[in-house]
């Protein structure tokens, strides 16, 4: 099988693997013991923290485990909005776990404005800043989008945004940024930060969200005091300690020549209409409209073929429009063919091709069918 | 090593540890995604899902992963207690997950009531009933102690609570009763029940909310949605899978000898209060107090010879004292000086002879510095 939908999740890398018997064997005391065997595992925990830290240039302390990007994006858009008299403002672009929340918070009658899109995927910064107010409490932008890859300057919008009003907190979830490209979210204006290790070799099952030292928020989770009490609960050990594998093995320089390449060959097929570009991507993801094939239709004849390849977001499979695609004003009839690409390091460039040659001949198969 | 802390956390079993290399390999793929390795995926979490739902006698449709009992515990609290105007019940012996939750309830102005506990560490039914009136909306009792491994009857509790109120949502912390007593949930008048995965030797990380088919009860977590959408995020595939396992590989049978050795042994050290009886326990967990020791030195004493021994409750290991043993009106010397020790089907009788030889020449060697 060639595997393309890396975007969705990653296949745990060989280190990750190899570290997790090692972890179910030796390291499965609980934490919060106190006898030596325990309190190594609190150590490798707290290692963990700290290369994740690392990565976003933010001290160790600003850095708190949860299951994952979907929980802390939760966590972020629900305790960031504790003024139930101010506005909050994210993107049409963002995540479901963004904008599901945000939608709940609108359903108990909240204030929540939403910034368009361009039609590069990214945000639409003007529009943006001009739904900031004095009463604007929250901002929640997402740095790449997992649909199209487009990459928003989040560090600069939230720079921008505070000038306006310097009471907002600015929150972005990070998820398919993180190790892909500069993630220096410690010295930036950014308050909250989401990510997740399944997207970079990890485990499903844990992520984290960067709270900045100067911004309280309340618990996502109470009990045991696990994560400095904000986020209680036994921690998932094996997704914690293989985080950092993940973290220190991710090479971020091995997939633009594969993005390159399948640009090249999606743009040599007629009518596909390509919603990643290169000025504003981390070569991570390419969303490719397919004029006159169904989706599902090629994602299967693909996998019969050997090829993995994705339907927009995968965690929202089940919907059948794409709210991004739309709002980047993409034609019904490309957004019904659309699949996603997305590439992981351990992708190599003869995979790529075999994938596009593939992919170049079910569409060609597809159409005739169609035609004739 | 003799691990005797199996309450904190249980080792991993061997089919869970090859397991999981065999996920990590071949069922890496996101249960979103619509190519057949990723259906195959959700097809194995649905069978673990089965897994968990016969070992409670309820439906599959009833099970609700989430990443631990304490987001279960938590989402109970919270959610089953929407009407601000009503008032909530748990017990003085609850879970930090359940207690800490609740307070926070208080502290925002619910009326939560606590029923104290009997000496042998079960609830006091008859106050427990006591507290009960037209407005309560919500119960929350556990079905066997973390602490003392007293067992409530909570099916029983449950129906006489609904027959004060109807309306009353019952709620219970299960984690140390799921596989460890007969948990015949399902057809019981129990609403919601909270299970996890590492204390019968599946992976951290994981657990499950029961939720009786006519229960409704407010999302955990929004975004994808997963879990019926009321649980979203990319499951845990390799923490739900190995639930599976870890249901099916447990052997109930096999500590009560453990535990009746151990009681004996315990019960010939001069000044020992033990606070777990056989006649209302699982048989998996001993509460132990020892005059005129302190745990925390007698816990490391016991590790430097090879024994690992809990203190009351891992999940709350820097609070120093005990709740619980305190709603008991256990003696603060014998409370200073209380270590749990807790079973797993694989420990032996060989291990816990020898375990019991160490603790008892530990405690003469402590004791006879103390004196002289």
């Amino acid at each position: 099988m060639i595997y393309l939908d890396n975007a969705a999740t990653t296949k745990p890398t060989e280190k990750v693997i190899a570290h997790c018997e090692s972890i179910l064997r030796d390291d499965f005391y609980n934490p919060s013991a106190l006898y030596y065997p325990a309190i190594q595992v609190k150590t490798e925990i707290e290692e963990a923290r700290k290369a994740v830290a690392e990565k976003l240039k933010c001290t160790s302390n600003e850095i708190v485990f949860t299951s994952g990007a979907t929980e802390a994006n939760n966590w972020a858009i629900n305790c960031g909005f504790k003024n139930k008299k101010g506005n909050i403002i994210i993107s049409e672009g963002e995540h479901p776990s963004v904008f599901e929340p945000a939608m709940a918070l609108k359903g108990k009658g909240a204030d929540v404005r939403i910034a368009p899109l361009c039609k590069n995927g990214t945000i639409d910064c003007d529009k943006l800043f001009g739904l900031i107010d004095e009463n604007t409490s929250l901002i929640s932008i997402m740095h790449v989008s997992n649909e199209t890859g487009a990459v928003n300057p989040v560090a600069e919008i939230a720079k921008r945004a505070k000038q306006i009003n310097k009471k907002i907190i600015f929150h972005s979830d990070g998820v398919q940024a993180f190790c892909k490209i500069p993630t220096d979210i410690g010295p930036s204006a950014i308050d909250l930060y989401s990510i997740s290790a399944h997207k970079i070799g990890g485990l499903k099952g844990v992520g984290a969200l960067y709270i900045a030292d100067n911004i309280n928020i309340a618990s996502m989770i109470l009990g045991g005091g696990q994560e400095k009490r904000l986020r209680s609960g036994t921690e998932n050990v094996m997704g914690i300690l293989t985080f950092k594998d993940a973290v220190e093995d991710f090479n971020d320089a091995s997939v633009k020549p594969l993005f390159e390449y399948a640009i090249d060959c999606l743009s040599k097929i007629d009518k596909v209409k390509v919603n990643s570009f290169m000025e504003n991507s981390g070569g991570y993801i390419i969303s490719a409209g397919i004029y006159g094939v169904k989706s599902e239709v090629l994602q299967h004849l693909l996998n019969d073929d050997g090829v993995l390849v994705g339907l927009g977001s995968a965690c929202s499979s089940k919907v059948k429009k794409s709210r991004v695609l739309e709002a980047m004003n993409v034609d019904k009839a490309y957004i019904d063919g659309n699949i996603r690409i997305s590439f992981c390091p351990q992708n190599t460039l003869e995979e790529v091709q075999a994938a596009m040659n593939i992919i170049a001949s079910n569409v060609q198969k597809l159409r005739s069918k169609i035609n004739g």
